[in-house]
């Protein structure tokens, strides 16, 4: 469908079938790809491998960009990294790519833990891997990569929830659906039968705005962030940046991913406890959220990580809020380097 | 219009004529009337008024329920107590009551710097007063009681903005933006041209859930203060208590309060210059924003306490965040009382 999700865009990416994948909520995806990109070589131990699942919106090609590089923490040349796109992402089996019966609407609900059972087939079947060096992943990221450590705790060695939380709280719920709705009602969107995102342009510009508002914070624009940006006001700012970020996406690829994080909760596998599933956790842990975002707050993650055995309080501090997961803040990626390198040494 | 706007709602109050009103973005409101609820009695001297401005969607009633009382700060066996029911907000003149050819839509634009030269009037014309010894307000009140400092230096001895600034934040302007898009996307809203606000029940909606996320903090859900506040679920909090609050009130009357917010800035007195706004001031004042307020946080507010020359800064701890102003904290009006207290001892 859209060239916005194309290798020119977002590549190179190479698409691995893991066969017909069952979901949580019913129904199945028959014959899921995830779209995976790949840096360094697997060790003839197979010890080296890191695995990146991507957050709302995003794809390999921003965790490639600003998290993984020579002599950065994420290191290409010491590690076999893993970069998988999430399913419904628009490059992974999507709403927008799926096969005859599972296009736009008719995508099945899809949960974070059918992702990570996805990913751990493709580990272990496609790659022959049966143990991870670290998972580290931002947002929806790092809601992966919670999973990975409650479900496979043997597999992980270390796990790096960025900006994250292993809970979706009741607050980032409605925040979510707030963003759902911006786009639903657009009367073009069409219960998600539209011909392409052009014409879902105004309600994907409400979502936009709202990711401005949440998305950094009041300090970022006070500091004239956005100017030191490349943006002369927050009205190109909004328009431009934001707008222009959003506007080539999919509307039903985020809606689905939308729903996913919603519901994002590893206390499922203990009958809602979350002490229970935290207490599982087997991986060294670095819980690093974000000073000042607005709906992963460190106040949420900090309750999480005094659950969990073996975990690290790693707070990065950056008026660019969640958001600053794009790589605006060079002082933060210098603290997040930090952080993993400290995690990677043990 | 509706019956929400009554006496029976939220009276008593009388209905003061201050003459024609020219406003500022030009038009005029023929024979402007000022909603007013009055405790207490002016002394001899007639240096025992306090002005209490109203907020966005709020009207005398909660000022006098939550603010004022036997023995607190806003005392009414001390203080002449004057609630002043801003322009726009349904009892003063509005959208919703307005007289032929300025109903609806077709209401002129008011700003801050309106209500406060009509508040003037009031006090100067009908009461007789040439000082204040207080203006105290929250969120909206608060850009009128810096409007008044800024406008009328000799005329109020003490100032305290609880929960909002002198000059609106570009971030803040973009969060109203997106609580009237939730309104103006409502296609029975049908360009202020509605029935009732009945129809217009699902915009209101949407506007309730922004208000939830931006409205209260991650920490006040994280606490279960919702409920606490008697609501089983966040889904009932959201519906009966969020939704419950806005539904009544008519839209255009909500639409013409946002644009007057976003645009309140007392530095149009100085070309721009906001110190050289502040720095007029003579009143002795006491900032006091809410440690948790997610659009008019500490952080922005302590930027103009800082350039104000006679100012205490009296940040007000609550994980209720920005609508603890609605009073659902004890401890927080506790706090805010001592601030009054030492304020008007002063």
């Amino acid at each position: 469908m859209s060239h916005y999700y194309s290798q020119e865009h977002h590549g190179p990416y190479e698409l691995i079938d893991v066969g017909d994948l069952e979901l949580e909520e019913g129904g199945r995806i028959p014959n899921c790809k995830l779209a995976v990109s790949l840096f360094g070589t697997l060790n003839d131990a197979k010890d080296n491998a890191i695995l990146i699942p991507t957050w709302y919106s995003g794809t390999s090609k921003v965790m490639e960009e600003v998290y993984i590089g020579a002599g950065r923490a994420l290191d290409p040349e010491k590690y076999f990294i893993i970069i998988v796109n999430q399913i419904g992402n628009g490059l992974s089996t999507s709403p927008s790519n799926a096969g005859e019966g599972l296009q736009g609407p008719n995508f099945p609900l899809v949960r974070i833990s059918d992702d990570v059972r996805a990913q751990h087939r493709l580990l272990t079947e496609h790659f022959g891997i049966d143990s991870l060096a670290l998972v580290v992943g931002g947002s929806m990221g790092a809601q992966q990569t919670y999973e990975w450590a409650v479900r496979y705790p043997s597999f992980v060695k270390r796990v790096a929830p960025i900006a994250g939380t292993a809970k979706n709280t009741e607050h980032d719920f409605i925040f979510a659906e707030t963003l759902a709705e911006a786009i639903l009602t657009d009367p073009n969107f069409n219960h998600g039968r539209y011909a392409s995102s052009d014409l879902v342009a105004d309600g994907l510009k409400r979502h936009a705005k709202l990711w401005t508002v949440m998305g950094w914070s009041t300090e970022f624009f006070a500091a004239n962030r956005h100017h030191a940006l490349g943006f002369d006001s927050m009205r190109t700012f909004v328009d431009e940046f934001m707008t222009g970020y959003f506007a080539p996406m999919d509307p039903n690829n985020l809606l689905r991913m939308m729903w996913k994080w919603q519901r994002a909760d590893v206390s499922r596998h203990t009958g809602g406890d979350l002490a229970a599933a935290l207490g599982r956790i087997k991986a060294k842990v670095c819980v690093m959220p974000i000073s000042h975002d607005m709906f992963f707050p460190p106040t949420d993650a900090v309750v999480e990580h005094n659950l969990i055995p073996n975990s690290e309080f790693c707070p990065l501090q950056s008026i660019d809020g969640h958001l600053g997961l794009f790589g605006t803040d060079s002082v933060m990626l210098e603290q997040l380097d930090q952080c993993l390198f400290e995690l990677l040494q043990h």
